[in-house]
């Protein structure tokens, strides 16, 4: 298993990136090709225990920066460390590619790269989201790959999600909901509407629509909306948690009682924080591209992009990029289209 | 100051209804018009203490049900508890109306009683949403009244946001901040890019887009969005409440040294609950009808009522239709249009 990190990508890199890097080798033990500018890269390496560890370099020039214009970059740095890295995914170099880079540029260069799988009209990104179900979280997407979508795309979506939930989450018989703001059919907008019905008519097992506070009570498996709801949505989710700490806190403060409870209740407040923290379920997949891409949060530091690659070993192993083509391919044979 | 209360509204009416009602008088020396079956309301006061309180009851036989189709209810059911406190707002006899039944019934009695706004194209419904700002909140519309707009039905949200957030929360210059994806003025949807100018050029205090991480981070006093991803938005945030409580709970069963710690800080625990309660900022103001009309929680318990009872009171002190009144023709006589 070798998996093609973006060394550059992120707020944080290549410092984050690299150690990131090393922690995921000696964990998960794979190989993780850094990408990028080598003498910056050997520079981090060196700060780190690596002997024993797989982490070649793969050199590349350029870097696609946090604001640049993402088709624009992709097109104009062709030894960008994305595009670099995408080539080697692309010539069967690489099991999956890692960034916390521009995730404009990221989305656009994987396209571009990868290219769509045959019958996928739009690519979406999905990321797990804590419940409490028994699987800890369900896939909701698209988090924002798409902001405009069709009916027909959102279709697309569940079945990617369905087939991410099934391969990668281990869950049989993935519950597919569609968010709403209703449970009842005749609520929700146009779209919802008319993606409804494609949703019931589909093999999928569709449970119906479901509310923003549904997703975290374990209603379905896969959550299916468009990448501008989906993105505001893991947005509020990590906005909430935050300001619920900072009024815990303050109300901590306010309370001399409750000092002391709240050093004793400490190790629960921080583990709690864990589970809610965007960085934990931050590591986007890119589902509909011709390879396995996991775009992380560009604020990524070691312990999320030491995440993000086990996202990325965890959807290699099992095969989802031919677990979309197969499920692509039984649809079409039993609709006629998708 | 005579507020309208739709006694026969909600999961938990009329007993809560009732309950809320007397509450409010009590602490907030207002009349409360309980509007419903007399003989229903009637066994429910007897269980109060209602001496020196102004809760006079106005007799509707019949009720618009939870399950009810809003637009057929209101205007089969002319003598339900809704069209009766509407009509008696249209007619000056109460200054506002409030009620937890059947939200889309409450929006078609509201439109259909006391209309539009001369110059609204489309009423919103807005609620307080906490945020770290000195004002401990903002303002979000629409949460749920318009799951599909136009580019001009945003605008006019920022607008009434804007009368709101001054007149009833008495922020002095609301900055308006438009829900988007990114703060760039570059991402987003197809309607964020028509939005993004029209809020540029009006003479609103337009401090540009916000992420949804950024709503309790007080970066916008207003936050405007389509009443789709606002309901979403804010169901979310009663879900990631909901969750986080129960990770906390389960951690401290998981930690023995916590338990203590837990108990003595279960006051703090309580206390920032209520603040994300959804009951707390539950209660949603219909803005763009000719009167105050507040929307609360289906599953509202007497504290919600009493909260939306003191919402009521706060916009129709506050003269917030006429704010909004003077407000249209002012941008009307600037632009020439809406």
């Amino acid at each position: 298993m070798k998996i093609a990190l973006d060394a550059m990508g992120g707020d944080n890199a290549p410092a984050a990136t690299v150690h990131g890097a090393v922690w995921a080798a000696h964990d998960f033990g794979v190989t993780i090709q850094l990408v990028g500018q080598p003498d910056l890269i050997e520079a981090e390496l060196a700060k780190h225990k690596t002997s024993g560890l797989n982490l070649p370099i793969i050199a590349a020039s350029e870097v696609i920066a946090m604001d640049d214009q993402p088709a624009a970059a992709v097109k104009q740095k062709k030894d960008s460390s994305m595009v670099v890295a995408l080539r080697s995914v692309k010539e069967g170099n690489s099991d999956a590619f890692v960034t916390a880079g521009n995730s404009g540029g990221a989305l656009a260069a994987a396209l571009f790269g990868l290219g769509r799988i045959k019958g996928i009209k739009r690519p979406a990104l999905g990321t797990i989201f804590p419940n409490t179900s028994e699987y800890g979280h369900c896939f909701l997407l698209d988090v924002g790959a798409n902001t405009d979508v069709r009916p027909e795309y959102l279709l697309q979506f569940a079945l990617m999600g369905h087939c991410y939930a099934k391969q990668a989450l281990h869950i049989p018989s993935p519950r597919v909901g569609l968010l709403s703001t209703g449970e009842e059919e005749e609520k929700g907008s146009i779209l919802i509407q008319e993606v409804t019905p494609l949703l019931k008519q589909s093999h999928l097992n569709f449970v119906g629509n479901v509310e923003g506070k549904d997703v975290p009570t374990g209603t379905a498996d896969v959550i299916v909306t468009d990448g501008f709801t989906g993105n505001v949505y893991i947005k509020g989710a990590e906005g909430v948690a935050w300001i619920i700490q900072k009024m815990l806190e303050r109300e901590i403060k306010a309370r001399p009682t409750a000092v002391l409870g709240a050093l004793l209740a400490r190790g629960a407040i921080k583990a709690f924080r864990t589970k809610v923290d965007y960085r934990e379920f931050g590591g986007g997949s890119l589902l509909g591209v011709n390879g396995v891409v996991i775009v992380a949060h560009g604020r990524s530091d070691p312990y999320a992009i030491r995440h993000a690659i086990r996202v990325a070993k965890q959807a290699a192993e099992n095969n989802i990029v031919d677990s979309i083509r197969s499920g692509v391919t039984e649809v079409v044979s039993i609709n006629g289209k998708l």
